[in-house]
C-alpha cells in the first residue's frame, strides 16, 4: 500500500520512484534518492526530490517540471527567444513560472523594467528559491514583481500594457487547461501593446501533435505571425519539446540576433536560436494542416 | 514471478509492460499491447511488441531499438547526412543496421551501386522484414547484400574499399562494446578510400556525455574533419541523440545540399540538416574540452 505517499510516487524493493504516465502506453520513472519536500497547498502536492541523472527535480501533483540538471534548456528556450525578437521588451509578464528560471532569464536583458510573475501557487515560488538555485538563482531580481494570482483572471484585467507575454505554464490538464484555449489567449493579445508579442510551450510534437495543432489553430486567427520552435529537454516524456511564438508586429525569423544575450546561457546560442525554427519535414505538413 | 517473460518485460496488473532502465536513476516504459514475437538468437533475445504511442516496436535484450512511429527520424539522420556530405557515395557500408532503415534510406542516392550490410544476427533482419515494413520496407532493394558477420571482424578484412561507412550500432553494452573503441575506428579508417567517410550514432548528449566524449577524442586523433550533429528520437532515453560524422576529406557543413534526396522523408530536409549542427552551447564546451 502507498497510501500515505504523494501522488505519482511509488514504493519498490526498498526504492522509492516517482512515475510520470503518459496517456500512450509510456511512461518516465524517476529514482527518488532522497524526497527533498512534500507539500500540499490550496492548489496541487509540490514535491522535491533528488535524482542522479537530474539532480534536484520540482514535480506538481507527481508531474517533473523542472530540474537542476536541465531546467536551463526550457527556461533559455521560452524566454531568449521572444525578448530577442522585440526589439524593446520593457515590460514582460510571465504566467506561471514559478520556479524563478524564466524570470532570471528575462532581467539579463537591460531595456528590461519590470517582469510581473504571475504565479498561482506562492509555494512553488518558494520552494524553488529553497531548494533549486540552479534554476531559481539565489533570489528574485528587483525589477521582477510576483503576483499570486490565477493567471486567467489576472490577463483579463490587463490592456495594451505588455511587450512580451509568456505562457510559462503546466500541461493542459487541471488548473492550466484554461490556458490553452482561445478565450484566454484572446485576453493576451488584448493585454499587449500593439507591436507585443507572446510566446507560450505548446507540449510535445510527438505525444501531444492535436494539442499543438489545436493553439496553432487559435493563435493563427488572432495574430499574423505565428512560429512553431523546438528544443530537446530530457526531463519531459520522449523528449522533444515544442514553443509556439504569437506576434503583432515583430517575426522572430527575422530577429536581431546580436541582441541575444547568450553571455551565461547553457542552451541557446545565435546558432542553436536559428536552428530551433528549422522544423522536421512531418511536423511543417502537421502545421500546415491547420493553415486555411 | 516473471521468470517466463523476455528480458525487461514486466507483467503488472494484467498489462505487460517493457522497462528500459537507465544506469542513472532514469527508465523508460513501455505498455505491450502485444508481444508479437519472442525469439532467443545465439546473439540476443528479440522481441516485437505493439504500443499505443510508437506503434510496432523491436526491441534487443528488452532495449528497443526501432519502432514504425520514430524509426525514420533514427535512419534518415544517420544515412542521408553522410550521403548528401560525400558528393559521389558509391560503395556503401552498414555495420549493424538489421532492421533495414538505413539501407532503404541509403539507396535513394542514385550514385549508389552497392551497399554492404553487416548485421551479426539473419533473425534481425528476417523478424524487422516480418514485422516492421514501416521501418524495413518490403524487401531488401537489389543493390543492397547482406553479409550476417561480426562488424568487428568483417572490417579488418576490408581496405580502402568503401566511399561512406555508417556505424549503425546498438548501445555499447555486450557485443557492441567494441565498436565504440579505437582499433575498431583505426580498421574503419583503413576500409574507406581516401576521400571516405563515416559516421556512427554517439549516444545521448545528456545521459553519456562521457561517451559522446570519447568516440570525439578517438575519432579525432585519426580523421581530419569530426562533426557531431544531434536529432530527437522520443523511443531513446531523454529524447537527445548524437551522430558522429568523420572524414578525410568531405565536410558536411560545406555540403552540396542540393543532393539531399528528400523527396519523400518525413524528418530531414535542407533546413533540417544544417540545424542538425547547432549545438547547444553546453554540449559545444564538452566538445571542446576533447581538443589538444
Amino acid at each position: 500500500m502507498n497510501n500515505h505517499l504523494p501522488k505519482g510516487y511509488v514504493s519498490e524493493n526498498g526504492q522509492l520512484w516517482l512515475v510520470d504516465e503518459e496517456e500512450l502506453g509510456f511512461r518516465a520513472s524517476w529514482k527518488v534518492n532522497r524526497l527533498l519536500h512534500h507539500e500540499k497547498t490550496p492548489f496541487q502536492e509540490i514535491t522535491v526530490f533528488e535524482n542522479d541523472a537530474f539532480g534536484r527535480v520540482l514535480a506538481l501533483d507527481g508531474i517533473p517540471q523542472t530540474s537542476s540538471g536541465d531546467g536551463f534548456i526550457y527556461n533559455e528556450m521560452i524566454v531568449h527567444v521572444p525578448l530577442t525578437t522585440h526589439p524593446n521588451p520593457r515590460r514582460v509578464a510571465i504566467i506561471g513560472g514559478g520556479d524563478g528560471g524564466a524570470a532570471r532569464e528575462a532581467v539579463k536583458y537591460p531595456e528590461v523594467e519590470q517582469v510581473t510573475l504571475v504565479e498561482i501557487d506562492e509555494q512553488v515560488v518558494e520552494l524553488s528559491r529553497q531548494w533549486l538555485p540552479e534554476v531559481f538563482g539565489q533570489q528574485l531580481d528587483p525589477r521582477v514583481k510576483p503576483a499570486f494570482r490565477d493567471g486567467n483572471q489576472w490577463i483579463k484585467e490587463q490592456e495594451g500594457q505588455f511587450d512580451v507575454i509568456i505562457v510559462d505554464s503546466s500541461d493542459p490538464v487541471g488548473p492550466a487547461t484554461v490556458l490553452f484555449e482561445t478565450p484566454f489567449y484572446e485576453q493576451v493579445y488584448r493585454a499587449l501593446k500593439e507591436d507585443g508579442l507572446m510566446v507560450c510551450q505548446s507540449e510535445s510534437p510527438f505525444f501531444h501533435a492535436p494539442v499543438l495543432k489545436r493553439i496553432t489553430t487559435s493563435l493563427r486567427r488572432l495574430f499574423p505571425i505565428v512560429r512553431t520552435y523546438l528544443a530537446t529537454i530530457p526531463t519531459y516524456p520522449g523528449g522533444w519539446w515544442s514553443f509556439t511564438l504569437a506576434s503583432k508586429k515583430w517575426d522572430p525569423l527575422t530577429a536581431e540576433l546580436g541582441r541575444l544575450q547568450a553571455q551565461d546561457t547553457q542552451y541557446v546560442n545565435p546558432d542553436v536560436f536559428r536552428a530551433a525554427f528549422q522544423l522536421p519535414t512531418f511536423i511543417r505538413k502537421l502545421l500546415d494542416e491547420t493553415n486555411g
